[in-house]
């Protein structure tokens, strides 16, 4: 799941406990952007009271940088904590919505294809098949690249939520 | 699936295709920072060909200030396009990580509500369980609700990712 780079870099995935409030992800991204780095995928959702919201986020980059970069958005005002997953024994669900042009005589092989991934049709016309599937970012890339030899017309992925394994809080 | 309020508010769904590069995001997030507007919920991810980030947002606010948004972040370098998709004829979905103290006795009850809502475990010990949930954000706020009787540990959700309905692009 952790994409290796030759130089040492490596995909990393960061969770954070943020204030519910205007503001805080503005701050939050002018960390990452002042010292170049770019957010890959984030997600930001909140929790169940509201009154805060979760922040998943993943980033590629040299692992000292993103030291930097924790260290700086646990001193924002509103940010309760941050801190790197990536290695930690969590479980990674990502979800993804793809649309492809396919003609009727090609259905079958598409939901046989998607069968074997646990995806599903959310909608279908006669020229066109849109499938959601969930799991890993590996599986998710494993099926994106199976869908190549149709014609996809475009993909949307909800980018990585995680929670660790176990019943202690995340 | 629109929270609709006394006062004529509502939540809005708005979706951007922006570059994938560092900065993007601080500046989109700044324009509603500044405007007192709240970002609900986010995703972020990058376009197949990874040159692009697709943003799914979910905001509540009076139609007016967002129409002033959209206008603000459609101007904005590296923006491709930012557009309100509420009301649409969209697909939507969003998927959910739940973890309840489960012990065993209680199990077989927890599972039979969970087959109901299609939601399926992904983590299980002998004091917890967590499961995941896809669909739309009204029927993971009803499964909240059923699991509320149980004790939550935490719980994640991604947030609502968006794509058209038929073989058009979104």
């Amino acid at each position: 799941m952790n994409q290796m780079m030759a130089n040492g870099t490596q995909t990393h995935t960061l969770s954070a406990l943020v204030a519910n409030k205007p503001g805080v992800l503005a701050r939050i991204a002018q960390v990452f952007a002042r010292r170049g780095f770019n957010i890959d995928s984030l997600v930001v959702s909140p929790t169940r009271d509201g009154n805060f919201s979760r922040m998943t986020m993943t980033a590629l980059g040299d692992p000292s940088g993103l030291d930097q970069i924790i260290k700086q958005v646990n001193k924002l005002v509103d940010v309760i904590h941050c801190s790197d997953l990536t290695d930690q024994n969590i479980v990674v669900k990502e979800l993804m919505l793809i649309k492809m042009r396919i003609e009727a005589e090609l259905r079958t092989e598409v939901l046989q294809v998607a069968e074997h991934f646990g995806a599903r049709s959310v909608d279908l016309t006669d020229e066109s098949l849109t499938m959601m599937i969930t799991g890993n970012s590996d599986k998710l890339d494993a099926y994106v690249e199976l869908c190549k030899k149709y014609n996809i017309i475009e993909l949307v992925r909800t980018g990585k939520v995680v929670m660790a394994r176990g019943p202690k809080e995340t």
